[in-house]
């Protein structure tokens, strides 16, 4: 038997969200069907402000309602140093972080050809460009996943880079806090003991 | 560090679905920003249209989008017996099985005294109405699930019905089809040894 036509418009487009089967997404139709009409509405509305409303930055790419995001536009940033991260949502975890109080790159992604993402897929031409528009940034942290995409943007970049006599960093390697050595891989290992630091 | 307004928003309203928590819905809002325009129109339309579109059908309790819901339109369904199920879905699983071929009435719960609920707050009345309306009916099968909501909610309908002369019946109760033995539950075993049939 077919679910009534708005239900199963519904349950498609539940389905297109990712990790939700058929199964979840009915059950998330047939949740909605008992909510409140406010709490619907709002939800029908949030969608389309995100989408509406939700663009990158001019200068760094992240993600902001407003013209040009709230850190850039904050003078009270280092305006000296520039982290290059991959997602909007690595931002908010330096922010949350509360140490970091220089500027972002945001990329988008990280180069992967066998995805068919090249340097022109991700917000590599803006850094350059960036950079050779302000010569007060001092140093480059690529904080970038530590896979192997992420490890070969960040060498892909420096190489750019470095010929302008730009420090590059890229964060340090090692033990997470908290984390048993017996469940670490070798990789992470052997970085723990090359970054190996005096006490 | 807050999330911009509209993702903010987008979150909270992720929040509200049933399973969904603060992880998984800042994961769907980062996607849904990432997600083509036209489905995320689609999906926000679909929201609004299900609760506008579907309703009670005003004989079962069925959800249809119609004035009267297909099955209770359909002079080919038999009109003298009625399955009282506990939800929507219970109708759409009979449905699937293809074997039953009479009408249905959608209670939307069962009685639980502990959560407030009592005969008034589910559909047991529009049942009783129907009954006296229609005197072709000769059975009523109370499909509600195994639980002791269901169990007294079959008991307390079965005791409304049955003085005027109608058969009630209720679902066999035994081992599911393909289940071991050693895994089933005692009550499931005794059920089936009393339900026992001849080969």
């Amino acid at each position: 038997m077919q679910y009534p036509l708005p239900i199963a418009h519904l349950i498609d487009a539940y389905m297109k969200l990712p990790g939700i089967g058929e199964k979840t997404a009915t059950r998330l139709a047939f949740y909605t069907m008992d909510m409140p009409q406010e709490d619907v509405e709002d939800f029908s509305k949030a969608l389309i402000q995100v989408k509406k409303d939700i663009h990158q930055c001019p200068i760094c790419g992240n993600i902001t309602e407003k013209d040009i995001c709230d850190i850039c536009s904050n003078p009270n940033r280092d305006q000296t140093t520039i982290m290059v991260v991959e997602q909007p949502k690595d931002v908010m975890a330096f922010e949350d972080m509360g140490e970091y109080s220089g500027l972002y790159h945001v990329l988008h992604g990280v180069l992967s050809p066998m995805d068919g993402i090249g340097p022109e897929e991700i917000n590599i031409k803006s850094l350059i460009t960036r950079l050779q528009k302000h010569d007060e940034v001092k140093e480059v942290i690529l904080a970038l996943n530590s896979t192997p995409e992420g490890e070969s943007t960040a060498m892909y970049i420096s190489k750019l880079i470095k010929p302008a006599g730009i420090k590059v960093t890229r964060l340090a390697a090692g033990l997470s806090v908290g984390s048993d050595i017996e469940y670490a891989n070798s990789i992470t290992l052997k970085r723990a003991v090359q970054g190996r630091t005096t006490l």
